[in-house]
């Protein structure tokens, strides 16, 4: 599997004229190795030549012996040790993969996930080389899932289905959002996850107008919108679900921000097809909630990809315009956020199917008014 | 408080000719404004200008509200939405608060933390701005804890101390090593921590010869090394203790090492006084490893700075030649590490006090013997 993965990516490195890709320990080397790393702040770095070279690993030498037991491809390694540093492993690396002559190739790194300090240590160790984004191209090699893919993403969707049930279970009048995040966590792992995709999100009453709310003590009480954020991670391939639930008797106003959003949800569904763009279907969603005539909240893009990270190309928004291929995972979930009074968001996990949008979650969507 | 740390922001960046610094949403920004952000992939910077204007801070618009609401300091914002995307709100903020002329003005960033990403979109929107590591500039201001971060460190190390306790307490045969992670994060939360400092390591076995170890499902068995490194989060203040425990009987190396490590860590600990340098802290545990007849597996630095984030300077590590001020905190850490056979660490945090080295992290360290 992964010396497919090596020969599509040498195909694509070829096309595009790339000397090789730098790769951080991320989504993108344990998709190509397997291998996962703890992130830290030792230079780390994956040298894949397009030339058929081995690849390079460039890497602290206290984590040499766990790399060699878990490659699951062949490499060359570059150990380095705190005393000395990694700018001459990193120099031996580049020369044993591309040479000596550096000078105007194109060296593809990671731009949302290599650091400038990594950035500059390549600079030195290949001068003159020039430095792109990788992340079309790596992104490209990693939209469509296969099956094995397919089917970590499936269990990941059905355990936060099974957790996210359990968790609005327990929800009662005067626990704290960070009360029920913890046992958002618990559930996850009791149903299981090897863990949460991402911190949960438990956003209440008027917290639940700021769409990436971080989790503080405030109580539930009654009349409260919740928006519960979260995701389970399986083989480490993640999910990711939101429902918004209201505590005893919503308002007017929240009964019709929760159907439209829901309407919402349901159109950027309903339009999946193969060869859809992102832009389109974030604008099915969109003119929903701008026909209802809240489009002035709706403040994010429609959705994310979804896989190995938990966002991760292609992005369901204006100016996405790639026709996405069957096998493409990622996210639908609009929302509404209105300051002062609080917030909607209904999110789904789906595949792009020969028949249309399959959606990997399942947890009821009509609005839950809980009887606490 | 907030408004003290911008007054010795700016004249730092005034001694160095920094026009401003660029920060990335994490341990500084915090630092200096109170603000804390999920991290993600959308452009998320702040602007603080030496000049003295008002700091900017360009920033998703779905995260304004919250960061309105929660900023600990005046500033400016700059929201952009994903339609248009962040680089207008940059180019903004950056005419704001620079002027139109950039060419050749030092912009410092975190070289840890900034993303190639963020980067590249600095430079277009500062044209023929030079771009330099502001980490030694902000790890400085940074680096002397006041009365009041103390006391957070000093809860985080208490509450690690019970949490570690608690955790071996329930080591059992057969027990894997996942199990007592999610054991071991359980009771940093029951001891009152607001999370883990990072990813709990567990390493059984042979598996003790990683120093930076993924948990497997290995199950524990007699005559296993079991090294438990983890940390508790207090008001986002960290701690960071290793302990290394033994099942049933030691083998003669295992006692042996230990001893060794030990020693060590004690050496480690006794040298510490105002104005010592890392590489001395280094040598002084080191000398007793080498001296042993372990040195070359003692294969990382002996230890690293803690506070906000769970590495940042001062590194105690061959070459850190500058002399460490009282109020410094960070850990000492040797191990020995013998692949086929495993390894031994023990670690704890310290703080430089006018009268030497004090420890936060109390718990027992002579090697527990396991009779389960």
């Amino acid at each position: 599997m992964n010396t497919d993965r090596l020969a599509r990516l040498t195909t694509a490195m070829t096309e595009q004229d790339f000397a090789a890709v730098v790769l951080m320990p991320a989504a993108n080397l344990r998709y190509l190795t397997g291998l996962t790393f703890h992130p830290g702040k030792r230079l780390t770095l994956a040298i894949f030549p397009a030339n058929g070279t081995t690849p390079a690993f460039v890497l602290p030498a206290m984590e040499l012996a766990q790399a060699q037991t878990h490659a699951g491809l062949s490499m060359s390694f570059y150990p380095w040790n705190d005393a000395d540093g990694p700018q001459q492993a990193l120099a031996d690396a580049i020369a044993d993969t591309l040479g000596s002559h550096t000078k105007g190739r194109l060296l593809g790194v990671e731009y949302t996930a290599m650091r400038v300090m990594e950035m500059r240590a390549l600079e030195h160790a290949a001068p003159g080389a020039e430095i792109v984004d990788a992340v079309p191209l790596l992104a490209n090699l990693r939209m469509v899932k296969d099956q094995e893919e397919l089917e970590a993403m499936t269990e990941a969707a059905q355990i936060i289905d099974a957790a996210i049930y359990r968790t609005i279970a327990q929800i009662k009048i005067g626990m704290t959002e960070r009360e029920l995040s913890a046992i958002c966590t618990q559930e996850i792992k009791a149903a299981g996850g090897e863990g949460e995709s991402f911190d949960n999100i438990i956003a209440s009453g008027p917290n639940s107008a700021s769409p990436h709310h971080n989790n503080t003590d405030r109580q539930f009480q009654s009349g409260d919108l919740i928006i519960i954020d979260c995701g389970a991670r399986y083989k480490g391939y993640l999910s990711d679900i939101t429902r918004t639930v209201v505590v005893n008797e919503p308002s007017a106003e929240a009964r019709r921000i929760y159907e439209l959003v829901l309407a919402a949800n349901n159109a950027g569904r309903a339009v999946i097809r193969p060869g859809i763009t992102g832009e389109q279907i974030d604008q099915a969603a969109r003119t929903v909630i701008t026909a209802g005539g809240f489009g002035d909240y709706f403040i994010h893009r429609t959705g994310h990809g979804l896989g190995l990270e938990a966002h991760e190309p292609p992005y369901i928004v204006g100016g996405s315009t790639m026709p996405l291929p069957v096998g493409a995972t990622f996210t639908i979930e609009p929302g509404i956020y209105i300051n002062g009074v609080g917030g909607v968001r209904i999110e789904d996990d789906v595949v792009i199917t020969e028949e249309g949008g399959k959606s990997l979650t399942n947890f009821d969507r009509e609005l839950i008014v809980l009887q606490v």
